[in-house]
C-alpha cells in the first residue's frame, strides 16, 4: 500500500504541477481590496479539488474578511487526528517591473516554478492536497489516519479570521498534532523542522502638520512638515548600530538555551555567502554581538516598509504635505507579547512626536511569537519521513517570520505543531522573482505522505 | 482711449473667463509624462488666442521638453518694450480626494475661480493675454508700446527650455523690462510688488540597500533597510528647532537690510492669524529668532517632499525594501548659489550615509535666488497704475518662491523686471481646491492695462 501512495504522486507529477500553475494564476493578494473575488476564488479551487479528491464536508466557512476552506476525513478508529494547515492568499507582487516573467503568470526557469505565491504558501499547500489525493487514491479512498484540513485567505493581512475561528470553534477543529507547511528547509537538501518563530506587531504612524499640502516656497521655514517628524521619530528607533531603542522593549526578552546556540553554530552558514547571494547589500546590518542566525531568529527587530504620502512621481513637485505615514512593524521573539510591545513603542513614538504635529499610531496587526516543542512522537514521525526523503538528519531552527495561527493551535487547541517546509532561502518570499523549488515541491509530497504513514503506524 | 481699454475688459469680462476656463479644463501638468499632448495643448491654445486678438509673429518655440509660445507687437517707435511672461503649464493635481471639485473642471465658489493652475500661472497669464486684447480692441489694433509675450510650459519642472532659449537668443526677447504675473498680493487689496524671491535646488536621495525587496521576517535584523538610512540622513538636515545643519551651507547668506525688515514689520501680518488660516497646524516651526517673513522671505529651508519606495498601498506588506527615495529639496537665498549648495547638501549626505547602503544624491533642477531693483520708472509705472485700481499704495515684498526665469532675465537681457502678482495667500498654490480671486482676475487686467498705459507716458 505504501508504495502505492508514493508511486501515485510520483506517476502524476506533471498533472499536480500544472493544477498547482492554475492556483496561481488566481492573483489572490489578501491585501488589496481590488483582489476580493479573487481571493474567494482561489478559496473556491482549492475546496473544489478537496472535494474531487475525495474529502469530506468541504466548505467554505466565512470570517469577518476572506473565507477559511475546510474538509476533513475522519475514518479511521482509533488513529490519530492531523490537522493540515496552510494559506491560499499571497502578497502584492509590487514591484512589478523587477519581475522576470509575470507574477501570475507561472513560468519554469532552472529547475524553479516562479510566481507570487509559488512556495509562500500556494506550493506547500497544494502538496498537502497533493500527498492526501495520493493516499486516498492508493487506499481505495481511506486515509490511515485521521484528516482535518484548513486553509486560510488571510495569512499575509494578519489571520484575524482564522484566528477568530479556532478560539470560537476549538472542537471542529480537535486533533493530535497540527502540521503546517510554510516554511523553509535550512539548506538544499537539509530536512529541516522549524521550532520557533517570531511575532510581530505591524503598525502606522501617522503624521499631521498643516491643514492641507502647502507650497514649500511660501510656506517653508514656517509649516511643520511631516516627512521630517517622521524622519526624527524613525531615526531614534534604533541606535546607528542596530540596538532597539524603545524603552522596556526587551524586558521580557528569553534568550535561546546554550544547546540550542551550540546547535544554530554547527549548521552549515557562511555569513559573506549569505550576505553576497541572500542580501546582496555591500554590508549586513543588525546589533553588534550576535550572529546572522541569532540576530533573524531569536532578536527583534524594527522595519519600515513604506512611507506613503506626499509625491511620490517622477520629477518634481515642491509641495509641504499635509500628512505622511510610516509602515513600521516589530519582530517579537519569546516572551515579548505584543500587546505589551505595542504600548510601549506607541507610548515611546509619541513622545518623540515634535509639538508642531499631531502623530497617531495604530495597531494594524499582530502575531505571538512561539517556541514549539520537540517532546512529543509527531515530531519523530516528521524526522523519519524526511530520512527517508533526503537521506540526511533534520535539523531543528528557528524562523524569523510569523505564523501567528501556531501561536493559537498552541493555545486553543493545546496540540503541538509539526512545522515542516520545504521553501529555500533563495525563494524571494514577498518580493519579485518568488519561487518553488520543483524538486522540494516533489519530495514534500513524498514526505507528507510519509509523515501521515509513519503517524499511522 | 484710456479708458476705451478698460471699459473693453469690464464689458468682456465673462467672455474672458470663460475663455480661463477652457484653458484651465486642459490638464498641462508638465512634470507627468503622460499629460505631454495636453501641455502642447495648452501652449497652442494661448498662441491661438494671441492670433486671434491681433499680436504678431506668434508661435511655438521648440525645446527639448514643452514648447514656448511666443508673440510680439513692435510698431511704437520710439516707446519702450515691455517682455511679458507666464507659464501655462501646473502642477500635479494629487491628493485627488481632498479637492472639493475637480482640479480640472473649474467651478465658482464664493467670489473665487477652483482649479489647478487658477492663479498658478494660467489666470495670471490669461490677464496679460486680456490686458492686449482690451489694448488691441481700443486702439483699432494698435499697442501704445511695443510688447513681446513669452510664456513658458516647464516652469513647475525648473524651466530648462525658457532658460536655454534666453540665454542663447537673447536678442530675440530684447526688451526694457520685463512685466512678471505669477506672484500674490500680501494681503486682499494690498496692491504688491515682489522684490526678492528665493532660489532652490531639488533633488533626490537614492538609497540601494539588499539586491532584492527581502521579507522582514526572515531577513529582519540582517539586511540593511534604505528608509533607515533615510530617516537618519534627514533627520540630521535640520536640528530640531530647524535650524540647517549642512556644513557652510549659510557662509555666503546675504541678510536684509535694516530698512526692509523695518518695512516688513510695517505689514499687516497677525502670525496666530496665519497660523490658524493658512496653515492650520498646531505650532509653526522654523528657525528660533526670526519672523515668519523673515524665514520664508530671507532664510533658506529644507523640505522633504515624498518617500517613494517599499509598500504604499493599504494594510500590511512585510518588506524591507530594495531601494527608497526621498525627495529633497531647499530653498536659497541671496547670494547662496545652488551650484554651491547642491555640492554642499550632496558632501554631506554622503557623509551622512550608513555603511550597509549606497547612497547617490541627485539635483533635479535649481534656481538662483535674487533681489529686483526697485530704482526704475517701470516701478513708478507699476506702482501708479495699482494704485489707480486699489486707490493703495504699494508694498514691497519678497516671496518665498522661486521664479527661476527673473535671474535669467536679468543676468541674459540686463534688464528690470516687474513682479506684480494678483494671487492671494490662501490661494492653495500646488496644493488642492488652488483658487483665484474672481475680483483680482478683473482688477489685475486693469492694473496690467494701465501699466501698459503708464509706460507709454
Amino acid at each position: 500500500m505504501a508504495d502505492t501512495a508514493l508511486q501515485f504522486a510520483t506517476e502524476n507529477h506533471e498533472r499536480f504541477l500544472e493544477e498547482l500553475k492554475a492556483l496561481l494564476r488566481i492573483p489572490s493578494v489578501s491585501t488589496l481590496p481590488e483582489h476580493k473575488d479573487d481571493v474567494r476564488k482561489a478559496a473556491e479551487f482549492v475546496a473544489a479539488e478537496l472535494k474531487r479528491i475525495g474529502m469530506e464536508n468541504v466548505r467554505l466557512i466565512e470570517t469577518g474578511g476572506h473565507p477559511l476552506v475546510y474538509a476533513d476525513h475522519l475514518h479511521a478508529a482509533g488513529k490519530p487526528t492531523v490537522l493540515t494547515y496552510g494559506h491560499y492568499d499571497v502578497q502584492p507582487p509590487d514591484p512589478l517591473d523587477e519581475w522576470v516573467s509575470p507574477p501570475f503568470e507561472p513560468a519554469e526557469r532552472n529547475g524553479n516554478l516562479y510566481a507570487r505565491g509559488a512556495v509562500d504558501d500556494k506550493g506547500q499547500l497544494w502538496m498537502q492536497v497533493k500527498a492526501l489525493e495520493s493516499l486516498l487514491a492508493a487506499h481505495g479512498g481511506k486515509l490511515p489516519i485521521n484528516v482535518r484540513f484548513i486553509a486560510e485567505g488571510e495569512e499575509e493581512v494578519g489571520g484575524e479570521g482564522i484566528a477568530e475561528f479556532v478560539a470560537k470553534h476549538p472542537e471542529e477543529l480537535k486533533a493530535d498534532v497540527a502540521l503546517v507547511c510554510d516554511t523553509e528547509m535550512f539548506a538544499p537538501g537539509l530536512p529541516t523542522l522549524c521550532v520557533g518563530l517570531r511575532g510581530m506587531i505591524y503598525t502606522e504612524i501617522e503624521v499631521k502638520g498643516a491643514r492641507t499640502d502647502l507650497h514649500s516656497g511660501m510656506y517653508g521655514g514656517a509649516a511643520p512638515n511631516p516627512f521630517f517628524a517622521l524622519a526624527q521619530i524613525i531615526a531614534q528607533l534604533k541606535d546607528a548600530e542596530g540596538r532597539i531603542l524603545i524603552p522596556h522593549f526587551l524586558d521580557e526578552l528569553q534568550k535561546p538555551t546554550a544547546d540550542e546556540l551550540k546547535a544554530w553554530k554547527a549548521l552549515p552558514f557562511d555569513e559573506e555567502h549569505y550576505r553576497e547571494t541572500e542580501v546582496g547589500s555591500t554590508e549586513l546590518t543588525g546589533e553588534p554581538g550576535y550572529s546572522v542566525l541569532e540576530r533573524t531568529w531569536a532578536r527583534p527587530t524594527v522595519e519600515v516598509h513604506g512611507m506613503p504620502g506626499g509625491f511620490t512621481g517622477a520629477g518634481a513637485k515642491t509641495v509641504i504635505p499635509a500628512k505622511a505615514l510610516a509602515k513600521v512593524s516589530m519582530r517579537l521573539v519569546p516572551d515579548m507579547t505584543p500587546q505589551k510591545s505595542f504600548e510601549r513603542f506607541k507610548d515611546y513614538v509619541l513622545s518623540l512626536a515634535p509639538k508642531s504635529v499631531t502623530v497617531e499610531v495604530r495597531l494594524i496587526h499582530s502575531g505571538d511569537a512561539i517556541v514549539v516543542s520537540t517532546d512529543n512522537p509527531y515530531v519523530k514521525a516528521a524526522t523519519d519521513a524526511m530520512h527517508e526523503v533526503f537521506h540526511k538528519d533534520t535539523v531543528f531552527v528557528r524562523g524569523g517570520g510569523s505564523i501567528p495561527i501556531v501561536g493559537d493551535f498552541v493555545r486553543h487547541l493545546k496540540v503541538p505543531t509539526i512545522l515542516m517546509g520545504f521553501g529555500l532561502p533563495d525563494d524571494n518570499l514577498h518580493a519579485p522573482n518568488e519561487k518553488f523549488n520543483l524538486a522540494n515541491f516533489r519530495d514534500g509530497i513524498q514526505s507528507i505522505i510519509r509523515f501521515v504513514q509513519n503517524v499511522a503506524l
